[in-house]
């Protein structure tokens, strides 16, 4: 193995090549706690993409594996490292390349942070729409291994839909570019889209070319409302849905992740009610407004305690900021298990009255956040540290949720992608003959066999 | 070859296996009238799923090429028939399945038209935005199979933006489902993405599931501006998008084309100008008329000779049917050559500028239709019937232009496809790795190398 270790060095010099115990365990692995994970021989910090390729042709010639990582936020173990892998860190390839206002595109490296991107292009008056929950940390190259949503993409859609062309590192280190940089393209397949959402699999992202559009301007509507119970609120979302208004944000939040957000950051959100649901509108001028009064119609048709339409962007931020720190805040509880089916949106207060049922019948702490307007839900397993017992129930409810999920003609991961959790129920969603299409597909474009074996299908 | 038939024919019944010479000859060719074709041994039309698999298992098993076939108006060759292929014409498998108005989705076979589509979920309050301007003929399947564009993708997208999911037969005859039919979802590779846009070479599509939006109400704007030079038109359009608007249509129409139209339909276009721009805002209430404002402001600073900005919906449905009319028009004055090559937006005026002075420098006669906002030219190359040595010079214009396009960072077919008629330029855009990439995927996906074999890269 050491081997590997010194032609890394002799290829890329010292300095790149991290081979320190206490260092790597810092790469070792993302921000699934229930996910395995190994020691990496060594974490690689490539400056440039030729650097990326080098680490590729030295890997595939021993059959060494890869894993890319950006900053190690998934949430699914899909940077995680096996015995004796190589690690890439794309920490040191983080500039923005080019913002062009004429084509509205940018360029990046792929270790840039996706806030910190977001806010470059806004000097141009530009607007990059994907936010993950991750987004002050996550970056572009490890949104684009995972087609990373967000809150924005009931309205915008996901990573996927603002990526137009890529750098990639192929299974074999050639350097090949995919996709466009035009508007539109349609010369060959659609290789750069196959890349996202890939995971690591496929090739390693080093540089995207991203579509942007207009940043917003204006006042945006916001609509608070809180229920009673998880189905009252799923109704809504579903009514919201039936209605034809398509919010820019549709999010739920139940007490027990308000209450943690409370206990941390003190922010008295969790006395009115059992669920919020947090909706606004971007539309311009009176369309925002009567777009606002009717998702505030649905809310209270669907038995809202306390519903509110507002402009005051102060508590806006205030209220979706809550929203993002649900999950750290659930974090400071215990060790997290994190749902991420996602169902039609007509099944939302189904799927969301089948996962309370499954938490009393395992008797496993359950709390929810969700995307709820994509019907992208997010329930958190929460259980007391050491109690192998507790975790062995929870993992029993988390696959009986996909399971269900699957059932109502959903899906096992809407945005944090298979990884290493989501393999058994991504199997079953799939089938046997899709699966041979991965693998097919798989051993075309990394014939080694190095890039990130072994996560989303075998 | 008589095998076939009869196998087919015992598998299918009498009914759905054409193999008229007369009849077949309509099968054998789509609208790309300088591309090569010939005979298929026969034309099939399939009811349903299980015939289209069973079709191409015995063509597999045969190693008989497999060509699929919606309505035949694609414009690069792609659904052409080589000599004793077997090609698959979905007119039969034609229904709309399901409208879904909650999820805001609908699931249809293959033969749908574009224009029908579109009628049924308007009765829901719904809509499906790709609309190339083969609406009224083309189908779903057809549009699948080419990413089809049209005049609202500058901001809308193409047709892998609302593409959520499908069945596929791959070519060894399995019947898959791939992608979702949830708003998000990120289990395994973008296999109904890759679907996209593969012109056949991939698999047959035989159900789809399309994501809608919410039809749109109100008032629309439209812009009008005449120019006296293309480039002038050009630089209007690179204005409009460096001002940050993103108008839902920006068409460019030039007075060959008018005057192509006014012949065969006494519009009475083409007297204002030799270029004529048309733009739309479908933003609602104040920021739309703000919007064409803009636009128009746009227009008039890069020196338009008339500029006017209106609501009136009947004027706009003759403008755009009118841009819609340019290609017929054309087709009714000898053998057309589309070129179909998108650039960078920035790069319009000095794109349009190269292909007036090719045009001049190979007298060939070009006219000039283009989504001119998304960069997309459509220069229609006209020339005289059965006049060989201005076939050859047109050609040597068509390839001239798809070199400009790639040294300008364009790409040789923004929505019409490779086929035939762009294989070369597509070659030079790939690169011999990517191509290799194609060649490996399509090895994985149709082991024996029947599904449309020859189309789009080699």
């Amino acid at each position: 193995m050491s081997g590997v270790v010194e032609e890394l060095r002799a290829a890329l010099g010292e300095g790149l090549v991290v081979t320190d115990p206490e260092v790597m365990e810092g790469y070792a692995h993302d921000e699934a706690e229930w996910a395995p994970y190994e020691g990496p021989v060594a974490v690689v910090r490539p400056r440039e993409t030729a650097d990326v390729a080098a680490v590729v042709r030295i890997c595939a010639d021993r059959g060494v594996p890869v894993v890319a990582r950006g900053a190690g936020t998934g949430l699914s173990g899909a940077a995680n490292s096996g015995r004796g892998w190589v690690v890439v860190s794309f920490e040191r390839m983080n500039r923005v390349l080019a913002v062009d206002p004429v084509q509205q595109s940018a360029t990046v490296q792929p270790g840039v942070v996706n806030d910190d991107l977001r806010a470059r292009v806004s000097q141009d008056g530009l607007w990059y729409p994907p936010d993950p929950a991750s987004s002050p940390w996550s970056t572009i190259g490890g949104n684009v291994s995972t087609n990373a949503g967000g809150l924005c993409c009931v309205k915008y859609g996901v990573t996927r839909d603002y990526v137009l062309g890529m750098e990639v590192v192929t299974g074999t280190g050639r350097v090949v570019r995919l996709g466009k940089t035009t508007a539109k393209g349609v010369t060959g397949y659609d290789l750069a889209g196959l890349m996202v959402g890939s995971e690591g699999t496929l090739g390693l992202v080093t540089e995207v070319t991203l579509r942007l559009v207009p940043l917003r301007t204006g006042i945006e509507h916001t609509v608070v409302g809180y229920f009673d119970s998880l189905t009252d609120a799923g109704r809504a979302v579903a009514a919201v849905s039936a209605a034809g208004v398509v919010p820019s944000a549709l999010e739920l939040i139940d007490r027990f992740c308000l209450q943690a957000v409370d206990e941390w950051k003190n922010m008295g959100l969790s006395a009115e009610g059992e669920v919020l649901l947090l909706a606004r509108s971007d539309l311009p001028g009176e369309s925002g407004r009567a777009e606002a009064e009717r998702i505030l119609e649905c809310f209270e048709k669907e038995r809202a305690v306390y519903a509110v339409r507002s402009t005051d962007e102060e508590e806006a931020e205030a209220l979706f900021a809550a929203r993002r720190l649900a999950y750290p805040a659930l974090e400071r509880l215990g060790p997290l298990l994190t749902e991420d089916v996602c169902v039609p949106k007509a099944s939302v207060p189904t799927m969301l009255e089948a996962i309370e049922r499954i938490g009393e019948r395992f008797r496993t702490r359950i709390g929810n956040i969700a995307h709820a307007g994509d019907g992208n839900l997010h329930p958190l397993f929460i259980v007391p540290a050491g109690d192998e017992e507790a975790k062995e129930r929870a993992q029993r409810a988390f696959e009986e949720i996909v399971d269900e999920a699957l059932a109502m003609g959903g899906t096992v991961t809407g945005e944090h992608g298979v990884g290493l959790l989501k393999m058994r129920g991504a199997a079953d969603e799939l089938g046997p003959d899709v699966v041979a299409m991965h693998r097919a597909i798989k051993g075309a474009l990394d014939p080694k066999g190095i890039l990130n074996p072994g996560k989303v299908f075998v």
